[in-house]
């Protein structure tokens, strides 16, 4: 699976790629990043500046729509080209299950104060957001969205029913505790139950455990 | 304001801090990130080692209790100690308005299949989650909590308006859209109400334009 990134900062992602298990599973081959540098497309003579103020008056600045356009000429858009902003979906599992099944996805990061509306209007086809806050820039959605893809792709995780058996799955119900060595830790004891080998009790306080958890949750919302 | 911040791969920070506004913000003092390194504190004789096997059964290996306990204990617990996990709270910009009045915030990444439910009952005081949508790791759901806040404290933008005129503020009205230069991208044309320099009016079409748009939104969710 290749992503490709549209970035004012291209070393985000090659720090991404040399840690942990996303750098296994990019030497594996399970996925590429390209990250592509939007200054490269800025207008001649404009010293690599990509950014102007907004019409109609405001502060900051934004993000132009010629350099963002000529840049995803250059890029793969054989896959959904979505731009992260704060008016996209919201970004769910479901969202990230099925681009778990494409060859290529290709990803518009914003900067500044915002980006010029025709990006969103012209450019991409899908609006995503990660949440009620406001990051600095569109390079951490992008990881997360990369890194909760990838994850799902065979081979990436150590056992393929990890990836499967957990929260945000099943039936919607979030994940039971879970609990490993010692059995005491200061005192802090694991449940009786988990310990007692019998396999349909422990089946039965897991259900129960997901069950009261997942309701909890839901009246803090 | 200092984050703490523990994990498996300290790499993460220090190449966030190298790059952008971060950097730049960093650099000012504005925050700083101390990474600690749980492979530091695993149980003696592990050789590092921090997870083991789930009691009752399943998939996976569990971040064990001890190694975050002792961890915690050679860092600041001022502030809050976060916990990441699917189970906790949808951070929101309420939470990042809070976090960022703060001196001191901790923060504790998962690993794995998951973290020894001691660790959520008797060691972190809140509970956090980006989203439904499931990481690979902590790291990037901290890194966004990091940015989110640091880009609130006074100094980090150009513009100190920036920060406060945007989505996620504002009587809960999302942003309206924004135009740059050129006025005419290959017949894409910014609306001509941007180009009238009649303040009255264009404060009044950005208005209807975040009311239509909040209104778009909440119905697609």
């Amino acid at each position: 699976m290749k992503f490709e990134v549209l970035t004012l900062f291209p070393e985000r992602y090659e720090a991404y790629i040399n840690s942990g298990l996303p750098a296994k599973a990019a030497k594996k081959g399970l996925f590429q990043i390209k990250a592509v540098n939007l200054r490269d497309f800025a207008d001649p003579g404009r010293g690599g500046r990509v950014d102007d103020t907004p019409y109609g008056g405001g502060p900051g600045m934004l993000l132009e729509v010629g350099p963002v356009d000529r840049a995803l000429q250059s890029m793969d858009r054989s896959g959904p080209v979505i731009l992260f902003t704060p008016r996209g979906k919201t970004l769910n599992q479901r969202m990230v299950e099925r681009y778990a099944t494409l060859q290529n996805v290709t990803l518009v990061c914003g900067y500044y104060e915002g980006v010029d509306e025709r990006v969103a209007l012209n450019l991409a086809n899908e609006h995503v957001s990660l949440g009620d806050f406001v990051l600095g820039s569109g390079d951490l959605a992008a990881l997360c969205l990369i890194e909760a893809v990838t994850r799902l792709l065979p081979g990436y995780m150590g056992s393929d029913q990890s990836a499967v058996e957990e929260s945000s799955n099943l039936e919607g119900l979030l994940e039971y505790p879970q609990y490993t060595r010692p059995r005491d830790y200061k005192g802090w004891l694991v449940p009786e139950v988990l310990l007692s080998g019998d396999h349909g009790k422990i089946r039965e306080w897991r259900r129960q455990q997901q069950e009261l958890i997942t309701k909890q949750r839901k009246s803090h919302e």
